[in-house]
């Protein structure tokens, strides 16, 4: 059997299978991406593919309508395939990569945010330095005289500038130093890591080629964040990200563990991140800088758990498998080579410490951005990204913890939800009176409206309880033009008629995608009110909120105040911190000291396991409301009208 | 065009290629060996092959009858592609795996040669000991109350052990740690190196796997030799030996420098010596010793400087060039990673120094084995390889130097000269009366003549002079059955009859041949005398002469001082040492203290340019006599009649 994957923006791509395959199994064999967060299973709807010729057999879903299915929609997760056939895949690989908030420095915003916590560090006494250096190297050309062969010529060079130090020559240095030295007559730049008593040679090459250059990394579940900085002077190179190519294995953690437990699965995940993510990332960086990958001197990563062990190819199973201890926490043996990355294959690729298998390397790094652990204030640090993990302490201690609060703060378990890209409505307010929305919506000036991303979602339900148009159940309590009932009376509040969307389909949110989120924010306030009550502290002894990650950046805190999900002190404790992650890890690939530090704090860190965690269980249904059941704990929100 | 090789004893490789392509080329670029010791030129007419279809354009060669030219012969090196052919190739290749004497302690001589050698070292006090270990690991599996993850673990238990080091973790083990744990149920065991403060992994397996394996390979010009052996017992393990892949890029090591540096050339080498030869040897090696490949954790080399250089991959030009200083002569940074050996990636691969550009690592590492570092007594160590390499000395100096005596000794220019594979004559006497030959040939009984080796060659030409057939200066003074001339009156002794020959084609001896040996013997001698003169010595001061190599082994010492190939020394001064280079890069691969020895001995040694120096053409002239024209210099050799 054949079936052509007509790809939004992209070419055809055609594959044979044999009748009775599943047809998503099938485009991720031929690497067609096809959202699917809930890697397969048929609850989260994302899937959906429109059959252009030829006939799957499929089951019928609530994510589809009788309409759509007509027109030919199908999630392909449900779709066997019977005939030859044609379908349509619509392009949300190439809209992740294009306008996907991503927190990459790519406004003055974020670059401020970025460069503010660099300066903090520098503050907090970390020094901003290392040990890879460009030697530029003149010897003369061995002669009847001179008879030294070229390695010990080239250390006697080095050692005349740095002392008695010995010099390590790699195989890469090794096996192109003869035709190196001699294409540029004995004037050559040679790159290495000094460390005190020996020089690891790392690049040999043109005079006039001086770059010293570090990658930090930021893989988050969803999305990549990646800058090339100058070594030397901590300079921001280039920049750049993209999706996490695993996202067709799954949105989450779980379901990528499990793929990754299948035969090949550990070479097909890691295949997902290094060749078809970070790869082109760093190739188009290395052009924007106008750098040679062999430049490339050390890189640093900030992943959680999952990433790190699905990057360096670990099984991951341990991290979702009771008693759920990953692999490692710290382990500092990797090399570009290893994972056959675009730099350096001797460059370290420095990994900040995990602290537990859902406390990883992104929040240890994010705290060391923070500076958490260099104040006396209190201070609480959430990173929102697809799963929700907290930090709170001071100098003297850190406590961290994770919870699940399910995929709705990029739009899944929501009906018209959707990631942070074109289309997506990312703020609103409602009119108290007429009830009619005033939306912004991402994407260029008369982009129509596609879904609702998490920040959306925030603000419209915080608005919806604010007009009392839903009570603190999150179920419909006003009547309205807007305000819609289904035949089994489920109401739902739409954004968007089909005939304004961009997509033909109407964009509302409905009473179970308000229940949905209303655990996910249940989820992070009774993560907070548990870790707090740990150390026997209140919301009122929190000096400082930072909230970090991608989904924080479009976030209203009032509003995530107003709906119970962040505690209810005063605006200005609110700091966004942006991509604190990525922000770390450039700290780590420039400064050794941050390196350490990194590693200091990640030991200090207390990881608090909520789910045994006595009471946990009753906070999190004590926050199932809007804005909490105890009112007590919410005094500055809005009331319920 | 398509030409079709059809070669003996294997399947036919068709390729496409283009009217004028040159055929010897079109061969190698489809992996078809045809010897050809000249690379090509036309000098040696060894690259014979014969049409069978189709048409060449070939120049006429003094190397090919008109008999021959009818049927079909042809140099494949003078011939270009003008029709659609098919051509029959000899099957020298497998000629050489299957019989070549490489000195591969195939026979039980070699092996008391040896063993002997390895006892000698142990005498001179080298301790044969490595920091290699197979450490058996048992650990508890994580649970809630022992949150440990896997590296840390493994870390305590090695620890536990070993006392507090530090544990170095590289990629390979880390990759599969969780895997590997699980599977065994935390019973597994650790290979590594225990470097005194820490212990660096290499392999993490099967508690029931605890090989910790060595490999040994001398890499010669003409045939490479490896053995396994056990890195805790030395035992061998497995043994093996091919020809050198490189062979189709040249005979000796100047044709395959220029072969290097044409464009892909360094790769085309090295791949030629890795790829097509080392790999298949140590996949044989493993499977003889039912290792895997991972349990190979330190590998040896002792190779001469070119072959080292190709090896690695790095410019060979600078060994042939003025001033002929080599890249390195000592480099410790070879994995076996960097070129993808079947090893443990992380091995060591120890490379026995090279003092110069034609004193190699072979040479070091065969005075390391043949002891003369460690005797009062006055030693000199010849190497008769494709090259002859000679060392002179005793504990208190050493003095080296190379001579190129051509490609004689292998049976390059002699006209029915061959490597000693089946067919060559190896030893012969000649009956002074009737002039008649009684001849040694390689091979099973009943073995038909193809040509004439090394020895063979020694043996023929004293033979020869000893019965009053050739005089000194190699020109026949007796007339016979066996002695007939050409046209231009040039003499020749014949061996066998065309009709009793393998080919068909007669075997004989003639004066140009001869004349060719005679250089190259006398540029044997000379280095020895020009050697002894530097240090104001005589032959008669020499204690003991080690003849080392391949083409050693079949050697008549008595006939080779009656030519006045070897010094006029009492007999009982000579040992055949065998493969020499082999035995030291085994003692360097089991004994950290051979390889610290090796590495004294080379940088102790001094290297004599023999070109350059003083009086040595006048010696070589003064050699070009049989057996010299200084009768005095040997008082025993036979006298002409």
């Amino acid at each position: 059997m054949k079936v052509v994957f007509q790809i939004e923006g992209a070419s055809p791509v055609q594959v044979e299978c044999n009748a009775g395959d599943n047809l998503l199994e099938l485009a991720r064999r031929a690497n067609v991406a096809i959202d699917a967060p809930c890697s397969g299973n048929g609850s989260c709807g994302k899937c959906r593919v429109k059959l252009m010729e030829g006939q799957v057999e499929s089951y019928p879903s609530r994510h589809i309508t009788d309409e759509e299915y007509e027109a030919g929609w199908r999630l392909s997760c449900s779709c066997k395939v019977v005939t030859d056939c044609t379908v349509f895949v619509p392009d949300i690989a190439s809209a992740y990569q294009s306008r996907m908030k991503t927190a990459d420095l790519s406004s003055p915003e974020e670059v401020a945010i970025f460069e503010k916590a660099q300066n903090d560090l520098k503050e907090s006494g970390i020094v901003f330095d290392n040990d890879f250096m460009a030697l530029e190297l003149r010897m003369d050309a061995p002669s009847a005289d001179d008879t030294m062969p070229d390695n010990e010529r080239l250390t006697w060079a080095i050692q005349a500038q740095l002392g008695d130090v010995a010099v390590e020559i790699p195989y890469i240095v090794m096996a192109k130093l003869a035709s190196t030295l001699r294409q540029y007559d004995f004037h050559v730049v040679v790159k290495g890591e000094f460390l005190g008593d020996r020089f690891a040679c790392m690049e040999i090459c043109d005079p006039a080629d001086t770059a010293v250059v570090g990658c930090a990394i930021d893989i988050g579940t969803t999305t990549v964040s990646m800058v090339l900085t100058d070594l030397k002077t901590g300079k921001i190179l280039a920049k750049g990200s993209s999706g996490n190519g695993q996202i067709r294995y799954g949105a989450d953690v779980i379901n990528r563990i499990i793929e990754q437990s299948k035969p090949g699965g550990k070479k097909k995940l890691q295949d997902a991140i290094v060749k078809e993510t970070l790869t082109p990332i760093l190739g188009n960086l290395c052009k924007t800088a106008n750098i040679s990958a062999r430049s490339i001197l050390r890189l640093s990563v900030g992943s959680n758990t999952t990433m790190n062990h699905l990057l360096i190819g670990v099984d991951a199973d341990p991290v979702r498998m009771d008693p759920y201890i990953p692999s490692f926490f710290g382990w500092d043996g990797l090399k570009a080579g290893d994972l056959k990355l675009p730099a350096n294959p001797l460059a370290q690729v420095v990994i900040a410490p995990n602290i537990g298998s859902y406390v990883g390397g992104d929040i240890t790094a994010g705290t060391l951005a923070a500076g958490l652990w260099d104040k006396d204030e209190m201070s609480l640090f959430i990173d929102l990204g697809t799963n929700g993990e907290l930090v709170f302490g001071n100098r003297d201690f850190l406590m961290s913890c994770a919870c699940s609060a399910g995929p709705a703060f990029e739009g899944g378990d929501i009906s018209c939800g959707m990631r942070a890209t074109d289309g997506a409505v990312e703020a609103c307010t409602i009119d108290k009176d007429t009830m009619e929305p005033s939306l912004t919506v991402i994407g260029d000036p008369g982009q129509r409206v596609v879904g609702i991303c998490g920040s959306g979602i925030i603000d419209i339900i915080s608005e919806l309880y604010r007009c009392g148009i839903i009570n603190a159940r999150g179920l419909f309590a006003r009547e309205g033009a807007r305000v819609r009932r289904d035949q089994h009376g489920m109401g739902r509040y739409v954004i968007a008629d089909a005939e304004e969307s961009e997509t033909g389909r109407e964009v509302s949110i409905n009473e179970v995608d308000i229940d949905n989120f209303i655990r996910a924010k249940a989820a992070i306030f009774s993560a907070i009110d548990t870790l707090l009550r740990s150390v026997d502290m209140t919301v009122d002894m929190i000096d400082h909120v930072y909230v970090a990650g991608g989904i924080g950046s479009g976030i209203n805190m009032k509003n995530a105040v107003n709906i119970g999900m962040l505690p209810d002190v005063e605006p200005e404790k609110f700091s966004y911190i942006g991509n604190s992650s990525l922000a770390g890890a450039y700290a780590m690939v420039v400064s050794n000291q941050a390196t350490e530090k990194c590693a200091e704090v990640a030991s200090n860190m207390t990881y608090l396991e909520l789910s045994t965690y006595p009471g946990y269980m009753d906070s999190f249904v004590a926050a199932c409301f809007i804005p909490h059941t105890d009112r007590n704990l919410f005094p500055n929100s809005i009331q319920e009208c």
